[in-house]
């Protein structure tokens, strides 16, 4: 290994580009919805040597939107040790000028308004709104490259229930089993449930940080993040160090949504951030889901209030998430397995006639025939039917049922 | 007591009208689309005189389609008798005549289309359509004569969970509690705890029987019939004697359906009858609600498939299914009582700069502003707010977190 700085070979991208990005990256607070713009449109390059400059007149001025959101950091930049601790962990920035860059999937959080409504107005970035990334530390196998259309989130309550628990691990299994990908918050409960319940299938799993991808959050899912890292991905907009933050889960809580194609709510109490990730769901045009559950259960008081809205669809079985999450048409869920019946298309009339047979006592046509109110010259005809379906036997004249 | 015909002093309906719909009311078996159209049309006694000479042709003929309706048992007339045993167990014979007949909730019967699409075409009486009952033989003090909407059904399996039993019968009650009158049909299970749930609270109740009025069916259920008929309703468009069919339960719960402004469905396996009534309530224009349950009780496969059609909604509280019940903007439900937090209503970065600060140690303003990301020039009116909001103190210059 040479002494100089590390190669990022694990990314295809020009070191100045990755340079850029990851200072980027750490010196606006996601989501930086002026800086995102206007990186857009001047560059990673240029504009992380604007803003490390911090002009405020002049022609290499910030906008003040974008001088504003990057004013208290912009003198840091660790993005060379950024990048050797990725490497030295395996990883990789994954941004959008690299074919992994799941643009498809990003692309609505740069052009829909905040689940508050909020926007990127002149002068007031929405700073809650839900701009794209500027990059995203992964580690793992995993890639993202394609659309959100393979991917489903399952999230929900941190303290679930076993219910809540048993659903998300067998739901998760089963997806992962039909080739989705099962993404998450890699949160205590409902989140760690879906992880290992994707890992116990050798399927594909996604975990969404809220913090630094050096960072082991909850502490006692420092083995579970280093099997997904191993056989799946773990990914986060946050530079190394970063710690979690109230706010950051929230800011998270998007990135989940835009990556899927619809997320699960498996249990949710009222006001949480699972309902907070199924609102902007919606707002994205993915699917929202909730899985029902007892109503005595404060754990599903969430699902079943986000149940009444009309962008929000209940999902009883693994068959309805895929359903929902599939283009139309495709996927439809079969009604479940219903008993079927010997007298199933029978003739309601014909019905009758059989309710009106005794097993015990033959019966004559005129007793039958009062009995389901049926036209008595209409009786011959059910009669046959029954008898030709096992139904009914004739005895000296009378009838009588026979077991079904 | 006199010798001669008991007087039906219950109703206010001149007693012809009474013996030719008590004839009529036996004469075909329900719900008979032919028959109900033309007693509409030429008038019960008129049509009851009709039936019985069973002319086929010249001038009083029967329409063929009534004939069929009614050809079995035309020679059959217990009208009399019927009424006498009626009186007798304090009952009364309701009529389309009587002021109490439910018009408005039953008028939809008499023109929609039935649930397999079926109508009265000519010549093909729509047996299995939801034609309007000739009659209802009715006992208890309870009245029908206003519309649907002071009524709720509550209906489900037979087998039901404790769940489920725990849930009819509380939100019996509580629906009881507000006013509501609670339909359902006294079978076993969910029927049975709705009616308990709603008599517990000496609240209003109807049962409808899908066998005659004189049938304790099911027999266990022979003492809670009685307390219905003491205190609320029981009602039935059978007449006397009829034994329960499994045709006449689905005929039944049309009638369910027509007679309240919603149907809640508690339990329900997948192809109840439950379902079928929530269906049938759907087709009339009324509000058809599931309450959900575990995924992975079988008795709530049901009402997850059905939560899935767009006329239907989730109730997860008595407060859903009162909004759904209601003209819109009416008993509009409030959502559940949210937690609120000391950092409500803060603004987005605030709140970044709140989580920055440490309970433990004092903190610079630089260090803040690096730390959450926001413009230094800010930090002095974030820190003042949440100062004024107790979340944060000075020391000496340097800021730390208040506990909440």
């Amino acid at each position: 290994m040479s002494a100089g700085p590390a190669p990022v070979d694990a990314s295809p991208v020009d070191r100045e580009v990755l340079l850029a990005r990851a200072y980027l990256s750490r010196v606006a607070e996601p989501p930086a919805a002026a800086l995102a713009a206007w990186v857009a449109e001047v560059g990673p390059v240029t504009a992380a040597r604007r803003v490390r400059a911090g002009a405020t007149d002049g022609p290499g001025a910030l906008p003040p939107a974008v001088a504003r959101e990057t004013a208290a950091r912009r003198d840091t930049d660790r993005a060379e040790a950024d990048l050797t601790l990725l490497r030295a962990r395996g990883g990789r920035l994954i941004v959008p000028e690299d074919p992994e860059w799941p643009a498809v999937a990003l692309a609505g959080l740069g052009l829909v308004a905040g689940p508050d409504g909020g926007g990127g107005m002149e002068g007031a970035p929405a700073r809650e709104g839900p701009a794209e990334p500027l990059a995203l530390w992964a580690r793992g196998p995993g890639r993202l490259d394609d659309a959100p259309r393979g991917r489903v989130a399952l999230v929900g309550a941190r303290a679930a229930s076993e219910y809540g628990l048993w659903v998300a691990r067998d739901w998760a299994a089963d997806l992962a089993d039909r080739g989705r990908t099962v993404v998450s918050g890699a949160a205590l409960g409902i989140d760690g449930a879906a992880h290992r319940g994707a890992l116990a299938v050798g399927g594909a799993t996604v975990a969404v940080l809220a913090c630094g991808i050096d960072r082991a959050y909850p502490p006692t899912h420092a083995t579970l993040l280093d099997h997904i890292a191993h056989r799946g991905l773990v990914v986060t907009e946050y530079p190394p160090g970063s710690t979690p933050a109230r706010h950051r889960f929230l800011v998270r809580n998007r990135l989940i949504a835009a990556l899927t194609a619809g997320t699960v709510v498996v249990e949710a109490a009222a006001r949480s951030g699972a309902m907070r990730t199924a609102l902007v769901a919606g707002g994205l045009g993915r699917a929202v889901m909730v899985v029902p559950g007892p109503v005595t259960s404060a754990l599903s008081l969430g699902c079943h209030e986000l149940a009444r809205r009309p962008e929000v669809s209940v999902v009883g079985r693994v068959a309805h998430v895929l359903e929902e999450v599939s283009p139309v048409g495709e996927d439809i869920a079969t009604p479940p397995g219903t008993p079927t019946r010997p007298t199933d298309g029978l003739d309601p009339d014909a019905l009758r006639v059989h309710e009106a047979l005794s097993l015990h006592a033959a019966r004559t046509a005129v007793r039958l025939a009062h009995e389901a109110g049926v036209d008595p010259r209409d009786l011959t005809t059910h009669l046959s039917e029954l008898e030709a379906r096992g139904l009914a036997e004739s005895d000296g004249g009378r009838w009588r049922r026979r077991p079904g």
